[in-house]
């Protein structure tokens, strides 16, 4: 199947209109104000994905939807949306602009279409299977994943240490160990960048399929790989085990380091 | 003593000047292929610094230098410029947008001016004694530190997991345990995002002088302060354990637990 363009429109005019209800609240006194509240961030991650979901759902009626806040509905169509309106809400609340809102298409459980869209960088990736990715933005960026087949010279990526467990730490932290570097925090903005070349490899836990799968046809689309911490394909009910790598020659070491 | 317009025009000069200097090194071609090679970024430090040591020296030729690439010279002088051109290379050659370029200036050996900018974002905050903190960057943001007495409802920031030693990460993580919430990576960002009431606390190590003394007018001029990891003021000879709070209410507790 090639992604049809009109399903490729129909993400950004929803990315589009998500940023224009998230802009006006990031860094804004009711933010600075509500700290130690999070309202006014939940709302925003709810009128944001109302808003992506009311796009979507007016286009293509016949198409399921499964996001963050508002749940699973008509997830046995052909074709399912999955929609993340806020990804880094800690980056969000404190200012940092590198969250994101995530849109992905599952065609019969695959992910054939993915978009990152930063609201206030401006910058937005969209992968399409079939398609080389697409990348546009003001801070500049080649798409495409680098060449780098031993992870001694890799930047790895990481959000946080407090989203592995304590059977998990050890073993990314044999990876972290292994690597050439690690830079922390990023979210969804670290696989952006392994899709531009400049990070090789990401290694999370926990994340929900509105957390990746919007990335996977993304970093396919850029010649990288996306998998669970065995290397075999993610699954929408597993643990959200994610090894993302630009090399494919990277993934056996990251799997025997993760495997303990 | 109040600092002087032209010695904030000098600073904003080399800024801007460094700034011309990164920016065409961020994400380039040049940074991607020199994976495992540091030296296109060495080379950007090393020249950014003598953009900004020669901009200095020609307007203040009495004044000394301190910085990050070049050293020390005339640091006996009444004024002394302390410079950190990339503050943030992890983030800067992951193309992570949150690098800055930070000039501060000494009268007598007490920090009295301070400026971050942000070559990639745009973003430029300066602190000057006796002066309101000025702040200006398209993503918007009030200058201003914001009131938060209680740790629990603190947002804590903190670069990276790997600048504690085995003996500090105890002490930090009791930090860690007692606020809000806990977001990783920004090297100056961070103290950035203090200075405009998204962020209440920050807890680092191993700081070097052009890392925390252009930081400590800002974070003055927005209302906060920076001190030592006993509450005491910073020293240009010190282990460059560094506490800033938004609000002084939360520096007592900060410091019992980083005591142990």
């Amino acid at each position: 199947m090639a992604v049809v363009e009109h399903f490729i429109a129909a993400a950004e005019a929803a990315a589009d209109a998500a940023g224009a209800v998230i802009r006006p609240l990031f860094r804004s006194r009711l933010l600075v104000e509500a700290k130690g509240d999070s309202s006014p961030v939940t709302e925003a991650d709810r009128e944001a994905e109302r808003t992506i979901r009311a796009l979507l759902a007016a286009r293509f009626p016949d198409h399921g939807q499964l996001g963050e806040e508002f749940g699973a509905t008509g997830t046995d169509a052909e074709y399912v949306w999955v929609i993340d309106p806020i990804d880094g809400t800690r980056a969000f609340v404190t200012g940092r602009p590198l969250f994101g809102t995530l849109i992905g298409l599952l065609h019969r459980g695959r992910p054939v279409l993915g978009l990152i869209d930063q609201p206030a960088t401006g910058e937005r990736w969209i992968g399409a299977e079939g398609q080389p990715l697409r990348f546009r933005g003001p801070l500049g960026g080649t798409p495409g994943c680098r060449p780098c087949p031993a992870l001694s010279d890799a930047e790895l990526s990481c959000t946080s240490p407090s989203m592995f467990t304590a059977a998990e730490a050890p073993r990314v932290a044999a990876v972290q160990q292994a690597a050439r570097r690690v830079t922390w925090g990023g979210d969804c903005y670290g696989y952006g960048l392994l899709a531009l070349g400049l990070v090789d490899v990401v290694v999370e836990s926990d994340l929900k399929p509105w957390d990746w799968v919007p990335l996977q046809p993304v970093i396919e689309a850029a010649g990288g790989r996306l998998t669970d911490w065995s290397g075999a394909p993610l699954t929408l009910d597993g643990p959200g085990q994610v090894i993302a790598v630009g090399d494919a020659a990277l993934l056996p070491e990251v799997v025997r380091l993760l495997a303990g």
